[in-house]
């Protein structure tokens, strides 16, 4: 039996933030991680040349003030994503090159994509994003798919195709599987509509030096025996004394919890007492998204030859958006590509030698028959990662906020709610994985 | 270590008619249940009369053949829910009497609510049970709320409110939890509208003599030695030999497994090899409904004496359905209530004694101020329990159906998966988890 003034279940970035913050107030504190390495939703890979990519979430952006100020904490710095050439989009069955953020479709189309988002953001920016249900109209947007706004609002079939691809680029989730009110949300806590979007000011625009796991490597580093691996919490209890954690091979106890996982996995911890009827149910309606993360290495960023940016939308899939993610300084060149939602569980149950042509074929569509050559080519579905079981986030149904959802956030007895579910601005996102890492310490600091 | 053919996990009607039926055909059978009783979302209850009431699903009616079949085999008989007098709705503030399935609403309203019905089951009635995400339009229906298609069909205010009472009635879920198609597949797998509404001709009509966890008790007789109480299954192994099965207390073996827990249980038990990504993410996305049955027991059926049947609708709640539960033969009456949906989650966080007052208040509303001094009062918020942690079955959200979850039926390895969720008629009753276990057994038996 280990004793300990906190227990932080989940080494991501909110569990890690959350355990070092404690350990520097002074709190001893453990991190009980269920996979054999930190990091949560983000993975460093190495290529065969030695340089380092990310099979999970890799960018940071403006606006995220609270991981920008930790990457400063632990001296990793970023650079920019490679942004420079003509951006392609193919829809119509036809590849378009284009410079900024917005394609050039025809002007009926345009239009109708900018009147979209006009009426998109003139909602979203009104959203009380502490809890978005305190909204008037809360109870009308939260009964209604994204799907079926933009089929109301999007009179173009070219347009819709437009937002079903935001819908995956941002959820890794298709318009029908969330709340028109969580999109709102979503993209106000990210700063808006071209900000979670966008490279250049954008919440694409930085990456991480050495990968962005490192945020987690370090931290771990500074927690040091502080952080146990391989140990999935299986059950806990709790009582007026303190928290009882049971994993695979140990036990463990705490005065107080903080529970740093994905919102579905907690629904995977028995508890005694039972957790009440409705946070169960609450939680039983937080999915996780889908995607499946692809690069290929090639010998250089052949794509920058012919002016290419390396950043292609498509309304074909499986992969309908690409990004040059080679490494400065390095000879090779690295295409990205995201496959998302529906179409992630579909290419999950194929072989990786089956992605791999698929994809491929999509790069080849965009960028040249080259692309069907890479030095290598990786892939990450994360619906199959055992303790995440989906990503980037929970993907809020119909009717989950306006039930209560951000009540989720209240402490539990002894135990708090981190994890980037649990946060207020940039959910989904590592900024908001150290927003809710930090109120949850707050809380335990708070309870003395 | 105990070694056996099969071994079925939870003993609802689903798995221990599984169960049976295989040991019927010879099998050597082991049936694991997490709880110390039988029944799954069945619960009998003793009123201090002696008469048994039922806190959990209670009704069978016509074109429910399994169902009836098993009744018969057990020797179990039925008698009708008491469906004499007026029917009462609260609508607009006002208390109106009606007979028959359709109230006296304005000729406004009721034409609303006739042109919207008539205009569902043209709909509902072209679903292909088996899959429904094979008719033509299911793209369109599945990524709509139930919510989104009462706000464009119904005209008027109190025609929608018919329907979302409906939604309660039916799924213990509020219209913006439901996919508008899976709303659709539900009712015509329910033999359409007016049956699976009714009480007379309908999935009301008739009650179990002893109270309907009678099934599983008098199978669970049958099986004996067979049945092991309190044995929640944590974890699952399987490989090329056969499965191995973890409990608290026990270790378990055995060629094949069938699975006769709702789907969000299902994720709750830690696999090897890990469940695939899709299965996981398709879990994810089928919460339960949450149902709180509430009964009051009387010296008499007193609303008889003023012509009425106990049965209620109003657009007031928390109650906002009742019915006359009495037995025959007892002096008492038993007014039943439910609370469903997000109400039921509400008020699952209130203490008993709150909801005692809140749900004879409904009563009185209804059937006078007697209402408010039972002998007896109790109720079950389903949400709480342990290994159910909701009622009536799962909601499948808008996007579930048109991206596979028909597949969830198949076989995983030695996995068979049994359970109301995955019947292709009468899908979360009781002759849908009969159907299930019935399909789950052919599939083990053909695998030899």
């Amino acid at each position: 039996m280990q004793q300990t003034d906190v227990i932080v279940v989940g080494a991501g970035i909110s569990g890690l933030t959350a355990a070092w913050r404690l350990a520097c107030a002074g709190k001893r504190v453990q991190v009980l991680e269920a996979n054999e390495r930190v990091g949560g939703r983000t993975l460093n890979h190495g290529l065969s040349t030695g340089d380092v990519v990310e099979l999970g979430g890799q960018w940071v952006g403006p606006t995220q003030d609270r991981i920008l100020g930790l990457l400063g904490e632990l001296n990793l710095s970023t650079f920019p994503l490679w942004n420079q050439g003509d951006n392609l989009t193919f829809f119509g069955g036809r590849l378009k090159p284009y410079r900024g953020t917005i394609p050039r479709f025809s002007p009926l189309v345009l239009l109708d994509v900018l009147q979209a988002q006009m009426r998109f953001e003139r909602l979203s920016r009104q959203i009380p994003l502490d809890d978005p249900a305190r909204h008037p109209r809360a109870e009308e947007w939260d009964s209604m798919t994204f799907a079926e706004w933009i089929r109301r609002t999007l009179k173009t079939a070219q347009g819709r195709k437009v937002f079903e691809l935001m819908s995956g680029a941002v959820f890794a989730a298709s318009p029908h599987d969330l709340s028109f009110l969580h999109v709102l949300f979503y993209v106000q806590a990210g700063s808006g509509f071209d900000c979670i979007l966008g490279v250049e000011n954008g919440a694409q625009q930085d990456r991480i030096q050495g990968g962005s796991q490192r945020i987690c490597l370090e931290l771990a580093a500074r927690l040091g025996d502080a952080v146990r691996l391989g140990q999935p919490v299986r059950a806990l209890r709790q009582d007026g004394q303190g928290v009882e954690l049971l994993t695979d091979s140990g036990r463990y106890q705490a005065g107080r919890v903080i529970l740093a996982v994905p919102p579905t996995q907690l629904l995977r911890i028995t508890q005694a007492p039972l957790l009440p009827g409705w946070r169960d149910q609450m939680l039983q309606r937080q999915p996780q998204g889908a995607s499946i993360k692809c690069m290929a290495h090639y010998q250089r960023p052949f794509w920058r030859e012919r002016g290419l940016s390396g950043q292609a939308t498509s309304e074909v899939g499986p992969v309908r958006l690409t990004f040059d993610n080679s490494l400065p300084g390095s000879a090779g060149g690295v295409l990205l590509g995201f496959i998302e939602g529906d179409e992630a569980r579909h290419w999950s149950m194929r072989s990786e030698d089956e992605r791999r042509a698929v994809v491929l074929e999509c790069f080849a569509r965009y960028f040249g028959q080259e692309a069907l050559a890479p030095l290598e080519y990786v892939d990450k579905c994360w619906a199959d990662e055992p303790f995440a079981r989906g990503c980037y986030a929970a993907c809020f149904p119909p009717g989950l906020w306006t039930t209560g959802a951000a009540r989720l956030r209240e402490p539990h007895g002894r135990l708090h709610f981190a994890g980037t579910e649990t946060a207020t601005r940039w959910m989904g996102y590592f900024d908001g994985a150290v927003e809710a890492a930090e109120r949850a310490v707050a809380e335990v600091l708070a309870a003395g």
